[in-house]
C-alpha cells in the first residue's frame, strides 16, 4: 500500500503538541512547522492554547481541512480515540510516538481496513529532509544517510554520530514495534528516493527474510548500498540443538550469510556504521582485499599493517618496481615508509599514491600519519598540502584511497573528502571502513532457485536415511534385524552401527574394525538392546579428511547449508562456513576453501589432495534436495570422509521438521 | 648513569636555533624558552642573530657558562664537532634531533667515556612538563601521561590523541635509535616521577627483555602502570622454523607472554592506548571480566553485550534479585534495559548502578547510550544529570564504571570524569578500555627462578633425547642398530621409528600397529637406508588426547614454554598458549585450560577426563630443565599422549642452540 503520506504528505497534524521543550509534543510541533512552507501544518492540543506561536485546535475534527498524516503524541489511552477520529476524516497515515497502546494489532487492523497506514505506535519519529518533513526529537541536517531503525535510540545515535562527522540525513525512520508498516516496506520505499546515498539499517529480527533480501538487493542495484547493524552475537542459542549443524551456527552466522547473498555490509556498532558509510559515500569498493600502506613513519606504517591484518586485509609485497624514486632513497616495499621524504616534500605523498595505485598488486591504498596536519602546524605549507590532497583525490578515481590523519578535521582533510577520499582520526577506523567497503565486492551469489521435487515420507533411523539420500555415496552395507541377517559377502573390516541412535559414537553405538560380526553384534545387542543394526564396509582408504555437511532451516531466512571440519570433535574446532541454500558447486567450493581445515583438503604435510570438486558437488546436491523438501528440518552428514577418489558419507541424520517443532 | 640532565637540567642550550617556524630549531628554541624561569636557556646559531627575540651565541664555547644539556639541532655533519666542543666544556647530556650521523656508535662511546649521556641522535624530542623542559615540536599540556616512544611520530600521535581527550603529558621522550641511553633506562627513570600516572610505551624491539620486564614490574608497583604498543603481528616469521613450536609462536605471542609476566597491558593502536589510559587513570582494574551492561535502550544494550563478548568480557545473568524496582517495571536481567525508566527519572541510572555494583555476580558496570546527553537536549535536566553522575562516581569507588555516551563532551561527561568514571563516544572504545583495564588483574606469575643444573652433552636422534629426558615418561622401547637387535619381550603392538628423522611421520619414518618387527624393519631399511631405529610399545590406551609441549629460546625474552593441540595437525589448529619459562605447575595448568582443546582434557562427549595435573607437572618440569640448559635451543614433545592415568611422550626432538644458530 501507498507510503506517500509518510514521505511527502500534503498536510500534517501533530496531536498532543506542547510548548514544553522537555516533551516530545514540542519537538514534533516545532519540527513539523519547519515544513510549513510546503505543506499545511496543524497543531492539536485538547486544551487549545498556542505552541511555537501557532494556535492549537482542540481536536482533529476542529481542523478546517483534515490532514493527510497525523503524528500521535498523546498518552496511550487516547490513541484509539484520536485514530478513529482521524479515520473518519480520511487521514491516510498515522505516526505513533506512544508506548503501551492496548490491543494494538486490532488498532492496526482498523487502520488498514480504512485504507490508511500506521508507523509505530512506539516509533521515535520520522524525518525526510528532502521534503522538510521533521517529526522527531533533535535537529537533522540534510545529507545522504537514510536511517531505518527498529530501536529509536540506536537511530538517534547513528544520526548524532553522522552529524559529528559531517554526514547529514535524508530520511530517518524509527520503526517502533511495526504493528502495520514493516521494515521491508520502508526499506523498499527508499529505492527511488533521490537524496538517499546509503542506508543504515538497524534490525533485531528478520521476519520474512527472503523478501527483505530482495529489497536490499534492489536497493543496492539502485545505487543505495545498505549497512546492517544487528544484535545477537553474544546470545546463547535458545533452541535445543539436536544436530551439530544446529549447535554450530549462531544467529549472526545466518545473518552474515544473508548479508553476503544480498550484498549488504554488516557492522557491529553505530560508530563503525558511520565509518563505513563515509567510505561508501565518497569512494567505490576495492576490487579485492590487497592494500598498500603509505606513511612517513615506520612506526605508524607498522601499526597500520598489523591493524590491516586483523581486518583480514592483505599487505602484499610489490612484484615489480613501481617506478618512483624518493629523494631520501627510501626503500619501496609495502608498507611504504617514506622515511622523511613526506616531510621533505609533501608532494611526495601524491607521487607515491599515484605510483602505488598503478600497481596490479594492490586494490586500495591507505595513508597513515602526518598527512593532513602539515598545514595546521606550518601554515605556509597549507596550500601545498591541499593541492596534494586534490592530486590524491584524482588518483583515487581508479582505486579507493583511505586516510588516517593526525589532523582529521584540517582543511586538508576537508579537501580530501571533497575529492573522494575519506579521512579518519584513528587507524583502526580507517581500516575497518576499508574492510566494510570491501564486503561490497565479496558478495556470494544469491541462493539457487530450485524445483519442488521433495523427499516424500521420512522414516526414522540411519538405514532409512541412507535409502532416501540416493545421491549421497555411502559405504556398501545391509540392515540387520536379527542374528540370522549377519551373513555377508562384504569385504572386512566391517562397521556395526545401532540404526536408531542419533549420535552413535557418543552412545557406544558404533564398533569399527571388525573382522567378524557375530561377537560384536551379540555384545552390542546385550548392551543396547534388540533393534535394527546396520553393517557397513569400513572406509579404509588412506589420506581421507572428515568433513561435516549440514542443512537446516532458519525460521527467518529459510534453508541454510553448513560445511565444516567433521567428526566427533566438530564443536571443538568451530571451523564452519554457512550460506543460504541451495548453493551452486562453485559457492560450495568457495565455502570449503574458507575453512581452516581447507589445508587438509589440499594435501597436508605431503599427503595427496582430496577430491574437492566431488565434495563441492555433493554439498550442492544435498543443498538442493533439502531446500526442496519441507519435511526435512535438518540433514546432517557427519562425517563425510573425502579422499583423492571422492567423498563417502559414513553417518547421516535427518531431523523431520515436524519433530523439530515438537522439541 | 645519571639521567638528571634529561629531567631537570640546571641549564640548556639549543644548538641550531632558528626563527623559521617550519624548522625544528624554532620549536626547540621556543620550547626551551618556556622553561627560562627556572633554568638558564642559551640559544646557539653559527650566524648569531636573534631567535624568539633572544640573541644567539655563535658557538657553545662563546657561552658565558657551559650548559648541562645540549639539544643538537644541526645537520648531521656538524654533530661530532658540536659534541666534542660540549664535552670539553663539561656538558652532561646531549639530545640529538638529527638523522644520519656517521659512525654513531663511536660518537656515543666518546660521550659515555667523558661521563656524559646521549639521547638519540635521531630523537624527535624530550619534554618534561613538571620541570618545564620542552625540547620538541608542538605544544604539551601538563598531565599524567608519560610517553616513551621508539618512533617519534607514534609518540606525537599519542600526545595529540591524549590532548584531544583532555589527557596531558608529564614526560615525552622520543628514543630515536638509542645509541646510548636505552628505553629501559628511560623507563626506569619514570619510577619516582611524581607527575607520571601511566606510561605509554612504543617499542619495536626488546633488547635485554628480562631487564625491561623488571623495570616495567617496578613501574607498576610504583603505581605507574604501562601500556605497550608494538608492531609485528602481521610480519611473517623470518626464522626458518624447524619445530612446530617455532612455527607456531609469533613475535606477538612472545610479547604477550612478557606483558602478562610484567603486568603490562598491550594495545594495538595509539587510539586504543589513549582509551585504556583514560580508564587506568580514573578507575581501578576490575577483579574479573564479568560486566553488567546498563542502558535505557534495548538496542544499545544488545549492541554493547555483543561488543563485550567480542572483547572476551562476560555478561552474566544475576544469580539473585539485585533489590531494585524500576518504575516502569523493567525486568532486571543483564544487559539491564531500563526501558524508558531512565528518561522518566534520570536518578534511576544511579539507583541501578548502585544496586548492580553490590552484586557478587559482576566486576564492573558499563553504562551505554543517552546518559550524559539529557542536559544537552533539555537544559532543565542538566543539574539532576550532573548530580546523578556524581552519585555514579561514588558508587564506582567499589568497582569500575565505564560510560559510553551520546554526549561524550557534555558537562555530565566532565562530572563523570572528575568522579572517576571515564566516558567514551563509541561503545567499542568503552569496552576495549575495560578489557585493557582488566588485563591488570589477569597477569600470570613471572617466570620461576631456576638452578643451573643443565643437560650437558647433546647427541642427535630420538633415542639419545629419550635417554637425556629422564623426567619425561616415554613408552618402553629399545634401540635397533641391526636386524639382530629385533628380539624383544615388549608387548605388541609395536611402533618402529627411524631414530634420526626430525619429523618422522611426514617422512614415512614411523610404522605403527606392528605385531611382528622383522618385515617392517626390512621394509623401512630398504626405503630409508641403514641406520639406527627405535622400537617402542605402542600406546594403546583409550581416551587419550594428543598435546604438544615445546620450549624455545627467544633472543630477547629468553626461554618460552608452549603448550598446544598436538599431533600432525598442530599447525592447522593453531591452538596454543605461550608463557615465559620456567612455569610453575599452576601456570602450566592455566595454560592448558586456555586451549580450545581443553574440553578434550576434561572429557569430551562422555569420555573420561585425563590427568591434567600430571600433564601440568610435566610441562613444569621440562620448562625448568630446558631453561637451565643453554645448550638446548628447542625441545619439542609432540605428541604427548595424555590419558586418565597420565602423560606419555611418544616423540621428542631437541634442536641444539649451536645447530639453531647455523640455520
Amino acid at each position: 500500500m501507498d507510503l506517500t503520506p509518510f514521505r511527502d504528505p500534503a498536510s500534517v497534524a501533530v496531536v498532543g503538541a506542547s510548548d514544553n521543550r522537555s516533551k516530545w509534543g514540542y519537538w514534533l510541533a516545532a519540527g513539523a512547522l519547519t515544513g510549513a512552507h510546503r505543506r499545511r501544518v496543524d497543531l492539536v492540543n485538547r486544551n487549545g492554547g498556542t505552541v511555537c506561536g501557532q494556535p492549537c485546535a482542540t481536536s482533529l475534527r476542529a481542523l478546517e481541512t483534515p490532514p493527510e498524516l497525523v503524528a500521535l503524541c498523546v498518552p496511550a489511552e487516547h490513541v484509539p480515540r484520536v485514530v478513529d477520529e482521524g479515520l473518519e476524516l480520511g487521514v491516510k497515515g498515522f505516526l505513533g510516538i506512544t508506548a503501551g497502546v492496548a490491543n494494538e494489532p486490532e488498532l492496526a487492523r482498523r487502520i488498514r481496513e480504512a485504507g490508511a497506514r500506521l508507523i509505530g505506535t512506539n516509533s521515535l519519529g520520522l524525518v525526510d529532509t528532502a521534503t522538510d518533513l521533521r517529526l522527531a526529537w533533535g535537529t537533522f541536517t540534510p545529507g545522504p544517510l537514510a536511517i531505518l531503525s527498529q530501536s529509536g535510540q540506536v537511530g538517534s545515535e547513528l544520526a548524532l554520530l553522522g552529524a559529528r562527522h559531517g554526514l547529514g540525513i535524508s530520511r530517518f525512520i524509527s520503526l517502533g514495534n511495526a504493528s502495520d508498516v514493516t521494515a521491508n516496506e520502508l526499506a523498499d520505499d527508499l529505492k527511488d528516493h533521490a537524496s538517499v546515498g546509503v542506508v543504515a539499517l538497524y534490525l533485531e529480527n528478520f521476519t520474512d527474510g527472503p523478501a527483505l533480501l530482495d529489497t536490499l538487493r534492489a536497493l543496492r542495484e539502485a545505487g543505495k548500498p545498505t549497512l546492517l547493524l544487528t544484535v545477537g552475537g553474544s546470545a546463547a542459542s535458545s533452541r535445543l540443538a539436536r544436530s551439530h549443524t544446529g549447535s554450530l551456527t549462531s544467529n549472526l552466522d545466518v545473518v552474515d550469510a544473508a548479508c553476503r547473498a544480498a550484498g549488504v555490509a554488516r557492522v557491529s556498532t553505530p560508530a563503525e556504521l558511520i565509518d563505513v558509510a563515509r567510505a561508501v559515500l565518497t569512494t567505490k569498493p576495492p576490487r579485492g582485499n590487497r592494500v598498500a600502506i603509505i606513511g612517513d613513519s615506520g612506526g605508524q606504517c607498522g601499526i597500520a599493517a598489523d591493524v590491516a591484518h586483523a581486518n583480514t586485509l592483505a599487505v602484499p609485497h610489490f612484484s615489480h618496481d613501481i617506478g618512483v624514486t624518493l629523494p631520501a632513497g627510501a626503500a619501496i616495499d609495502n608498507p611504504i615508509d617514506l622515511a622523511g621524504a613526506g616531510e621533505q616534500d609533501i608532494a611526495n605523498y601524491a607521487r607515491i599514491v599515484e605510483a602505488t595505485l598503478r600497481s596490479d598488486d594492490i586494490d586500495a591504498a591507505v595513508l597513515t600519519g602526518y598527512f593532513g596536519r602539515y598545514g595546521m602546524d606550518i601554515p605556509t605549507l597549507g596550500d601545498l598540502e591541499v593541492a596534494t590532497a586534490q592530486r590524491i583525490g584524482d588518483a583515487a578515481r581508479s582505486k579507493p584511497v583511505i586516510v588516517h590523519s593526525m589532523g582529521p578535521d584540517s582543511a586538508t582533510a576537508h579537501a580530501l573528502w571533497a575529492a573522494g577520499v575519506p579521512t579518519y582520526d584513528r587507524i583502526e577506523a580507517a581500516l575497518s571502513a576499508l574492510k566494510g567497503l570491501a564486503t561490497f565486492t565479496r558478495s556470494t551469489e544469491p541462493p539457487l532457485p530450485y524445483q519442488a521435487h521433495p523427499i516424500g515420507t521420512l522414516s526414522d533411523g540411519y538405514w532409512a536415511t541412507r535409502q532416501l539420500l540416493t545421491e549421497v555415496p555411502f559405504p556398501k552395507g545391509f540392515l540387520v534385524r536379527s542374528r540370522e541377517d549377519l551373513t555377508t559377502d562384504l569385504t572386512p573390516p566391517y562397521v556395526l552401527k545401532a540404526n536408531w541412535l542419533e549420535h552413535k559414537s557418543d552412545a557406544g553405538g558404533v564398533r569399527m574394525g571388525l573382522s567378524t560380526l557375530a561377537d560384536a553384534y551379540d555384545e552390542m545387542v546385550a548392551r543396547l538392546g534388540p533393534g535394527e543394526y546396520v553393517v557397513e564396509e569400513q572406509d579404509t582408504r588412506p589420506d581421507t579428511v572428515e568433513i561435516l555437511i549440514g542443512i537446516r532451516r532458519d525460521p527467518d531466512f529459510g534453508p541454510l547449508v553448513v560445511v565444516g571440519a567433521g567428526g566427533t570433535e566438530t564443536e571443538l574446532h568451530q571451523d564452519i562456513a554457512t550460506e543460504l541454500a541451495p548453493v551452486s558447486p562453485a559457492t560450495a567450493r568457495n565455502m570449503l576453501e574458507r575453512l581452516r581445515c581447507a589445508k587438509l583438503l589440499h594435501g597436508w604435510r605431503g599427503r595427496p589432495p582430496v577430491d574437492i570438486d566431488g565434495l563441492a558437488e555433493l554439498v550442492h546436491r544435498v543443498s538442493v534436495l533439502v531446500a526442496a523438501s519441507p519435511l526435512v528440518g535438518e540433514l546432517e552428514l557427519n562425517p563425510v570422509r573425502v579422499g583423492p577418489d571422492g567423498p563417502i558419507a559414513v553417518d547421516a541424520l535427518i531431523i523431520p521438521t515436524a519433530r523439530q517443532e515438537r522439541a
